[in-house]
């Protein structure tokens, strides 16, 4: 099911390898790729040179390179990606604003591939297997990991500032020995690339990878919001606070979860026509009320929205998202991830009348366990992908897909790796 | 079952009726006291002369006073108190430091009795049912009765300001014509009370009075928090603040649910020894440590307790409670009313991190549905209600109840209406 790869003389592996072994911290390993497995595919341990789009600076467009990718060591995958799409929080370290800059860095996370080769102890995937790889991993090993309610694996956590690999903290890329930091631990914005065996789940083979790359972050993190923290009931009424790509994720949470009312909140009142789409069946825009948004919406309700879904970050709509829910029974799901400076404020009788404040990340999906149920909600037709992509570009020009998210159009471009 | 009540002579009601009547506000209906029920107890439809502590004053001693107490009204229940205790809600309101002081009033909400006769309409309680009288209500038909979460009725939600009955908006409570004020619905503080049914429990008659009286407020408050709020699973690592009888309850709840360790919080250690009755295993005081509370807590229990319980009030415990739980699955449940300037605030990374901050109200309890059931606890030995109660008092003496409370002395002080 792979696609061939390219065949090396042995003069170039040498040539890599040197290079490679030149740079002392992010050096890949001469042995491992001394030493091909011949039972697998003819890359199995192996550099493979190829195609990746390199951010050598914050803000600059990205530059397609060719780099070396080392094989996979103990309890790593190497993967070819299919598909991967841009997400905002590619942008946001690509921007590097307020950020530590760690360039030059291969950015991408949300995307599907397929298994190329896989390291020591790996022994959940084989060659070929369909996998979406994931900003944040499941170990199976800890605290997290085994308990019924986290998903933030203590090994494998979501890490911005980490720009190698946890096995001997290293990069798996390189460009003429040079290496090239690596993004959330997948880096999908290369033809092959490098994952904890952790960071990936195994998917249904059938799902089509052109579209169900999008699963791999925004869209199971507003969906499971919905479905597994906020959980409206049937015929509830639901307030949804910003409507990007994660926010109608979250819509679409309520609508298969059956809500009867999706208030969709947003300062652009353009995403409005987008959002009918994804259930949303009244729109607000705070710039045109003349009182906090919290009190329109307990007004529309009677008292207040059942669930609430906060997908801005921005501090006072997280504020309101809370206060805009029912006494009793309400529960706000904050997923905006906020500036380090926003400090949560709220009266405690607030919450002393009986809401819940929940905060959530990545839909509380564990990554290996929970996400091929999501990709099988697709495959079942209870789920509707296909109306999040609203853009496709060729690997070749993938800064467009950044230029298109700069400018606030569409909610996910994909970006297809073969063209 | 009942106590025989006092026999009047007609001009002894005609003489309480026409005082009643010569206050407008609160005068009780006149028809009601002409047309007694035969067939009930003697006292059924007349007006019930008996003793009551009524507050005069706020801050200054309870005063016993005969008053008169009118019959019940449609969907009201008129009860005779067997016993009741004193909560810090009296004395909060008895002293009226900062609230909106309503006197002459007669305090009390924590008490057991037994049916005197119903109003019209009440089909649920007879004549001699056993009753705990709650603070707030259930009408069993607003959106918070039916719905499955919530216990905060819309029609008869705890109102601290509301001085009479909700069915004429006036009192039952008179001395020589001049209306007594109710106190939350329920002025225990009284040989004979009128309650609106559904501010009513019945429970099971084999029940001894005595005891479970202090399970209509505050300790239900405390042990509901735990077991139907916070939810602790067997094993679980459990942080309460505030060692006070709400809090102890709390923790009472957490030994209940199989917790491992149940850390209690306190600024006074005197506390402590008496807290180990109740299962707390561990204690801190704040005024021990150099740094946060909450960092002394999550080095203690590898990075946060399951669960927190706030009992204090205090807006920084409340901060506290929520900030020592642990990421990914930690609950705090805030239970103290802390004052009305108080902002609750806390970084929303702590928040993302997937905690969970819940309010809790009578530890969710719906009084009429609920209650038997932790009677049935108690009946069962399940919860030891006994350790609570470490006073008694005479009827005669209820102000060394205030005495104690205000000293800090003991937990409850059950008061016998009978001596």
């Amino acid at each position: 099911m792979i696609k061939a790869l390219p065949v090396f003389h042995n003069n170039q592996y040498n040539k890599i390898i040197r290079q490679a072994t030149s740079s002392c911290e992010f050096s890949p390993r001469k042995t491992q790729t001394l030493v091909p497995e011949p039972t697998m595919s003819s890359s199995v341990g192996l550099i493979i040179p190829c195609k990746a789009a390199v951010a050598w600076e914050a803000g600059k467009p990205l530059v397609m390179e060719q780099v070396e990718v080392a094989p996979p060591q103990a309890l790593e995958v190497r993967i070819q990606i299919k598909y991967t799409s841009l997400c905002h929080t590619d942008l946001y370290f690509w921007e590097a604003k307020g950020q530590t800059p760690l360039f030059p860095r291969i950015f991408g996370h949300e995307a599907s591939g397929i298994v190329e080769s896989v390291g020591e102890g790996v022994n959940v995937f084989q060659v070929g297997d369909h996998v979406l790889p994931v900003f944040t991993g499941e170990c199976g090993e800890c605290r997290h990991c085994k308990s019924e309610e986290s998903n933030m694996c203590d090994l494998l956590r979501i890490n911005t500032d980490r720009g190698f690999m946890l096995n001997d903290g290293k990069s798996r890329f390189s460009i003429d020995g040079q290496p090239i930091h690596h993004f959330l631990g997948t880096s999908t914005f290369s033809e092959y690339t490098v994952v904890h065996s952790g960071s990936l789940a195994k998917i249904n083979p059938l799902a089509p990878l052109d579209k169900v790359c999008v699963l791999s972050c925004g869209i199971s993190t507003g969906l499971g919001s919905t479905l597994n923290v906020a959980k409206p009931k049937q015929g509830s009424t639901v307030a949804i606070f910003g409507l990007g790509a994660v926010g109608l994720a979250a819509a679409e949470g309520a609508r298969i979860a059956g809500a009867s009312r999706i208030i969709g909140i947003d300062l652009n009142p353009k995403r409005f026509d987008e959002a009918k789409k994804f259930g949303v069946t009244e729109f607000l825009n705070p710039k045109d009320q003349d009182r906090p948004i919290q009190e329109v919406i307990a007004e529309m309700t009677d008292g207040g929205v059942d669930r609430s879904i906060e997908c801005t970050g921005n501090i006072n709509a997280m504020i309101s998202a809370f206060e805009c829910v029912h006494d009793g029974w309400g529960v706000a799901v904050l997923v905006g991830v906020p500036n380090k400076e926003a400090v949560f404020m709220t009266k405690p009788i607030n919450l002393l009348s009986e809401r819940t404040l929940k905060g959530s990340f990545f839909g509380n999906y564990k990554p290996r366990t929970d996400l091929p149920s999501v990709i099988e909600m697709y495959m079942n037709k209870k789920l509707d992908v296909d109306k999040f992509i609203t853009h496709r570009v060729p690997f070749s020009e993938i800064n467009k897909a950044f230029d298109l998210m700069l400018k606030g159009e569409g909610l996910r471009c994909v970006i297809d790796m073969e063209k």
